[in-house]
């Protein structure tokens, strides 16, 4: 059996597992006070070029987007995304169990435009009824989206550009963040998107860590109080050095962008593989997860010796379903799925 | 200067103010626990031909609508309404407030239809990630819409059989409900809306009662504990025999329908001359609120002798306007707007 | 039957109900933005020797106190209050329903002492764990309190002082504060408060309103967009007019101030008739509640000719009962009782 | 420098640590849907002595019981706790943040009493305001409790009948449920939890885990949709196996237990070193956990060399200070302790 369900179906990067093989009976102090903490924070600011700044270590990514978009929001605003984004859709209404209005906005492949952005927010402050409505205190989007596609430099700058007219912060859902950086058609960089957003973080839980998110808060002090905040929503982790360690590895010798690379360049090799099969991509994807239309008698085929998502019905006799490649993945893999198809 | 900004601007019908005046110093006790309440419940369930069921007094709409919700959702659940609904935009995210999502479903008019709501549901249910989703709870309309709308019988008992058939229930926001069933349009009755849902409310507020609303509920214990929860939420007036009295009012002699009828009768004139007059209307509404497309410098014109509604942009050169018409007008108020048409 | 249920048995001020009828079939706008509402702020301002400030119109007490204190906290604060405090026992969670603790500090007769909440702020600091704690963000007391005692200017003042350097805000529940301040035995005026705490509400429901509570918040923008907190609490009355008017006559030719004055008179007097007749008081409140510690035979005897609020159980033969005097009361209603005693 | 701050200073059992090495490049399905999660939960199950019931894995102890807590109750209604309970106090409001109150009864050495928890419930339901209070939903004790004292198999019995009286679940927060169950003087087993209360969980991180609760619910479907919850909570791990393969590796062989045994048991010798050195305990826990009365002087002349937990101030010249004990720990380490006493 093949497996491309999702990019979380690993444990970690050996390296990883090495150092916590290593320091297991080591004492370390609690909820994020140790060392390691403090060195892969100092890593992590270098490799987004910020000189000061906070990092936080989470444990998964609804607890990241819902613990962040709580922390930040004030008690009349919500949060701008689109309408297929993950806090939109797949996170069993987490941020408005926190007591906050996802405000959507239609997506184009997974994406928000500049210009969309610009027009909600516009009218917002026009109807003269907004007093009764939800304010729009921040802007969320994933990088990259949750179809795999991704915001370009200018793409982001533009976005970046018309919250900061409208004084909002923009906050990146980077569960996949190596993956985006990584890809060949990214212009985007680590440097880029903490110069070019307020909040966001680098997801380890399906890129390399075990488990684990890093917030990053480019300016200090966006969230007084965060630590509590991470508590209260139930996101302190009592063994934060788990985290540390982990980043501390992820951020040394480019790790996390090495393996990510790895991930994007074996998907694309298979994107290839089922353009060359005959099959119709959904969306053409430059990260590690390629949606496919299959016919569903090959996808009842495939079934038994691969294992996959389902996305969506594409139409009567045939759906779009999801291959995703791990940092984990060989060519080999990819090759005996090819056979397969 | 003429005003239809709303139906909410006088205070209330002659008949509630004079028992209101005299039994201003009777001492009542607190909370609901007065004989008017009790009447006004016994009123109100005969009304609706209902043999039992519960009834609860509150003081205004959003509230009203916060607090049926939350009390009847489960923490996983939310509840679906049209993107149009006033839940979903005019009610400053109260629902969320509570911890629930809103699940919108475009509108046709104001009103979502059975067959959408079904999709809805079966798409969901059939989604096998729904686990990670948020669970539609409950359904949640207008009669009429916030565009002046209305529900036939037929579609009605469609959205109910399509709420049971997946047990959930289906609430009926009833702000301007008298103008809904005194339309001369409307093939809708009280008794019908009784049992062609599972909770409404008949608003008082918007008329004729100086202040409140009546929560019907027709099956007893849909919701235990209601009475604490509205308490939880702030929403429990201590002389509630305030709200008691004034629906005793509305549902004696059938006042609340007399003027419902009076208003709508007027609005339809109203409309009439504005179609006279060669104006187009945005939406054809049967009930108290007409829509009408007015060119700016008509706008502007009027405002210095007439107050209206904004209510969006048509096109480059004019704009939608909403007239409300109260319980309180007469005829000779929509001549003296005729003359300034 | 006489009635000593509670003060908010009757309906409102004849004079109140006197301009209620006149202007009923006005027009007035939404939402608090008609001239009655500035009107009523204005002279609010004026009687609390204030230039400038705030005024917010709200339906009731507990829905004041969880709106207000919803508004002012941040996230990760709770708010320090008596343990007897009504927030802390009689409003069904309404301030953790918004998702903030109540700090409890043990009541002395129902009042807070500045020395306690010194220490517990001092404590607080103090913790080398309080990262992991509810953050004190706010300090309620109620004026006059649950038992119907009083601060002194000093302990206001000691209270407000401890408030300010620790940098939180101080907030009096005043649902009675007009008895409060007319006692004899007080020496706090209505400016005095307002320069003695950082915000606090003008009870009208039970001091001569028909409805209604007054927050004043002497400092400009201490919470922004309120206006729309009040909404998404469901806190927002449409005929916002109605307030409005009612709180400018109350605060037309001191009637707040008289009506509140006359009641506690009469209060005093009911007291002496207890004492007199040889009852204990459980406590002796200067206001316009009095708790009387009556033997269970003679509760009763009582119960078929007067009705009043079972407090707590004193002992096994006896238990504290609680009289209370509304602004409508008048001499010969309590010497009917005095014959049944 | 010794360490004795916490109980979670270390990684995980070497054999977990083996098992997490030996299967990390293998890949599981996620969301707890693994093999793993299946056969731990059925050695979990059998270890309670249970035929059926439901097994859920958590990553920390206040993400565990806000989710549990808040995913129990009704809206109305609060949990009932020791004052010095761990969600009164140090969970940053956690429960409070999900709109429930903690409901506090005074602690005897950490524990309610049943008599006491009875005489609240009684005391709740015969109080006739309480319609306006919050409802007693739910009783939370912890064992061993924050002191590290324990239930003896009776009072477990006792408090657990009182709510089966009252028909309130009774939830058992076992974050160190393993060195509880260990202690000499212990009476209960795991067993004996599974059939004295309606809700538990087996604390992994504090004892043995990396990382991981074990939520037991002994009665199938008590709370439905718990899953959901859990995600809404953001408490959903997507590498749900490493929580699996924890518990499976804890479960067999008897691991949890042994380790727990040996921590217990040396926390005992420690107990005995610092009684003979002459000091005075502050409460003679039977468990992993030591309170210890220091003089300042001494606490700050063994803080260079050893570290512990500061709980609070005993009297003007020393303090209670907390020597906790790990799973990890061996003979040699007190003794190096005991040379420094």
């Amino acid at each position: 059996m093949l497996h491309f369900d999702s990019d979380y179906m690993e444990g970690c990067h050996p390296e990883i597992l090495k150092k916590l093989a290593e320091i297991n009976m080591d004492k370390n102090t609690g909820y994020g006070t140790d060392a390691y903490c403090e060195s892969a924070k100092e890593k992590i600011l270098t490799a987004c070029g910020l000189n000061e700044g906070e990092v936080y270590f989470l444990t998964g990514g609804t607890q990241t987007n819902a613990a962040v978009i709580s922390a930040v929001l004030k008690k009349y605003e919500g949060v701008i995304a689109a309408d297929s984004g993950h806090i939109s859709v797949h996170e069993a209404g987490a941020v408005e169990y926190t007591g906050h209005k996802v405000l959507v906005i239609p997506n184009k492949e997974g994406k928000i435009e500049a210009e969309a952005l610009k027009k909600y927010l516009l009218n917002f402050h026009n109807d003269c009824n907004n007093a009764h409505m939800v304010y729009p205190g921040m802007v969320y989007i994933s990088f990259p989206t949750e179809y795999g596609t991704l915001y370009s430099a200018r793409e982001l700058k533009d976005i970046h550009s018309v919250c900061r007219e409208y004084n909002i912060p923009l906050f990146i859902d980077g569960a996949r963040l190596g993956y985006g950086l990584m890809s060949a058609e990214s212009d985007v960089t680590l440097e880029y998107i903490s110069h070019n957003c307020d909040i966001f973080y680098i997801g380890g839980t399906k890129a390399g860590a075990m488990f684990g998110e890093a917030v990053v808060i480019p300016r200090k002090g966006l969230i007084p109080h965060f630590f509590t905040m991470i508590k209260q929503q139930g996101a302190l982790l009592a063994k934060g050095w788990l985290l540390g360690v982990q980043f501390d590895i992820l951020f040394t010798n480019n790790l996390y962008f090495n393996i990510a690379k790895n991930a994007v360049s074996i998907a694309d090799k298979m994107k290839k593989i089922f353009i060359d099969k005959g099959y119709r991509l959904y969306i053409n994807s430059p990260t590690n997860q390629i949606f496919v239309i299959l016919p569903d008698d090959k996808i009842k085929e495939l079934s038994s010796k691969v294992s996959f998502g389902f996305w969506e019905r594409y139409d009567e006799s045939s759906a779009v379903v999801r291959f995703a490649v791990s940092w984990a993945a060989s060519e080999d893999y990819i090759k005996k799925l090819s056979e397969l198809l």
